[in-house]
C-alpha cells in the first residue's frame, strides 16, 4: 500500500533540483508522488498553506511538512 | 546501478521525523541510503561540512545538499 506525498514547487532552480533530487527518487512502492507547480496552479496555494508549507520546494508526505532548501516563500507566489 | 545518498542527522526530533519520511522512503533501486549520527560520530562533521551541509536533518545525494527542515546547525554540534 502506498502512502500520498505532494511535492510542491514553483519552478524555480531549487525547485527542480529538489524534485530531480527526491520527487523521482521516492520508492514508487511506498509513496504516490504528485507534483504541484503553484506557480501555474495558484488556487492549490490555499490548500498548501493549510497543510503547513511555507517555502517551496516542500514535500507534504502523510501529512508531515518537509521543507527542502529554500526556493521561495509562499507569501511571494500570491499574484 | 544505484546512487549514493547519505543522511546526516543528530538523533533530533526533527532528524527522526525526516528520517521516517525520507531515509526510508527512497527506491532502494535508485540509491543506496548511509545514516550518520553526527552526535554519535563526531568525525564525519569535517566531511559533513565539506559536502556543504549547514544544518541537520540534511541528505547528500550525489553530491548536491538538501536540507531539510531545521533541527540543529553543524555549529551546534561541535563539542
Amino acid at each position: 500500500m502506498s502512502g500520498k506525498a505532494v511535492f510542491y514547487h514553483a519552478g524555480c532552480t531549487v525547485c527542480l533540483d529538489a524534485e530531480r533530487g527526491f520527487a523521482g527518487a521516492l520508492d514508487p512502492a511506498a509513496y504516490a508522488v504528485e507534483v504541484v507547480h503553484l506557480g501555474e496552479t495558484s488556487e492549490r496555494l490555499a490548500e498548501a498553506e493549510a497543510a503547513g508549507v511555507k517555502s517551496v520546494p516542500a514535500f507534504v508526505i502523510d501529512g508531515a511538512v518537509y521543507h527542502i532548501n529554500h526556493g521561495a516563500d509562499l507569501s511571494a507566489l500570491r499574484g
